[in-house]
């Protein structure tokens, strides 16, 4: 497989969109990752492969920016691919199109490999003598204009509730799955929000939280409809930080980038 | 389209699977609904065409009984069918296979179609001059050899907890959506449960429930590992009640049915 850049078909299915109609931005975030994991997976740096030498892939960033959201019955297609990588970190984006193959919306990634022994991040640059590298694109081929990954500042973060974790809270690692804490976070929001609709999402994952953990969410409120989340886990423990922007009014295909 | 037994494709994704590896009955069971819904609407009898008509099917049962689940990674099909048609009711069975072709589980279902202005249920044999009848299979294609839907009788439910409904919880219509009332009761279970593995799963809908309402779970415990849940609203009316019987020793493909 020399080919950089993959693209992946999503169907979105009458459950998998919400109230609007629109599909689900966990929904979303999960067919992000099927591309990206597809899209290791055919190169050698799936998790299968990697799990035969004990490596796992961690995600730690994932920011989607999107024009307008996909609704029922829609088919898009995901397009992925690898714009950097450096010693402990790698930078992977995506573009999701529409039917006709215009862009929709994009999304940018930041992944971790770690010794699922040690559970400490590998060296990416020499791992399989550094084979990564093939497969990093041209910069005339990573087309993402969307802003990189913000900073979170936690200055008066308000407490709003607490959740308990169960059995469909996690995965197939123990974990809670990365995707459940989208929804955690999204279920803190009104109605009207999302009559409005999301234009950008972003969450950065601090640290895992496991069935049975007490999850409280923290909401800040800043200017321009910017909303900033934190979950933290027991004592306190940060276990993951987001950004949500709505859209300034009802979005019908109105939004630019 | 005149053939009567449709076949669902399935692959069972990373994040749709609980800490065993096995996917998780509310999957399942969207994937159960997007083959029915396929079927449908392949033969003039779906959402879209019969919103023109202003009726829409709903569903009351559903019960799913496993010889073993799905698993990650898995390619699985579904195959779907009308078993009878009644006036006000019509039952659609299911079998699933695994990617050699043989069966791993079966399904039964049983819809209404109601008028979206009345709320009120249709005639499904006068509605298109009877058209329907012309899609249910004959005996001996109806190989659906499980038990029929069971009798919910709540002597001595104890009350568990009360769940708050929010955005992820509702589906186009502004109901719960169907499959999320799996994950709520499932939750009730402890980890260990799981090992074991879900023999069948029972469900029926009774009342709609809308984003916002607390849910209050009542579970029932009664012999050979055979657990009621009972969901309610509000005041106490009944949304819907679930019928879950875990596998008697760890599930590893030596359940036969």
């Amino acid at each position: 497989m020399t080919e950089k850049v993959d693209t992946h078909e999503i169907f979105v299915e009458p459950f998998h969109v919400d109230f609007t109609g629109r599909i689900f931005m966990g929904v979303l975030g999960n067919h992000l990752l099927n591309a990206a994991g597809n899209h290791s997976q055919r190169r050698g740096w799936g998790i299968g492969a990697l799990n035969e030498t004990s490596h796992t892939w961690v995600l730690s960033r994932l920011s989607i920016e999107m024009m307008r959201m996909p609704e029922q019955y829609e088919r898009c297609s995901i397009r992925t691919w690898v714009e950097s990588v450096m010693k402990l970190f790698t930078n992977r984006n995506f573009s999701i199109h529409d039917a006709q193959g215009s862009p929709i919306g994009y999304a940018r990634s930041v992944w971790a490999m770690i010794d699922m022994q040690t559970r400490r991040p590998c060296d990416l640059l020499s791992l399989y003598d550094g084979d990564i590298l093939k497969y990093v694109v041209s910069e005339e081929d990573n087309v993402c204009p969307i802003e990189g990954h913000g900073r979170f500042r936690f200055r008066d973060a308000q407490f709003v509730r607490s959740i308990d974790t169960y059995y469909s809270d996690v995965d197939i690692n123990g974990h809670i799955n990365s995707i459940k804490y989208i929804e955690h976070i999204l279920d803190l929001f009104p109605r009207e929000s999302f009559v409005r609709g999301i234009r950008r999402f972003e969450i950065a994952y601090k640290n895992e939280s496991y069935m049975g953990d007490t999850l409280h969410l923290y909401r800040q409120d800043g200017a321009d409809g910017v909303t900033d989340v934190e979950v933290r886990k027991n004592e306190g423990e940060v276990v993951c930080q987001a950004r949500i922007i709505f859209a300034p009014t009802e979005q019908n295909n109105e939004t630019t980038l």
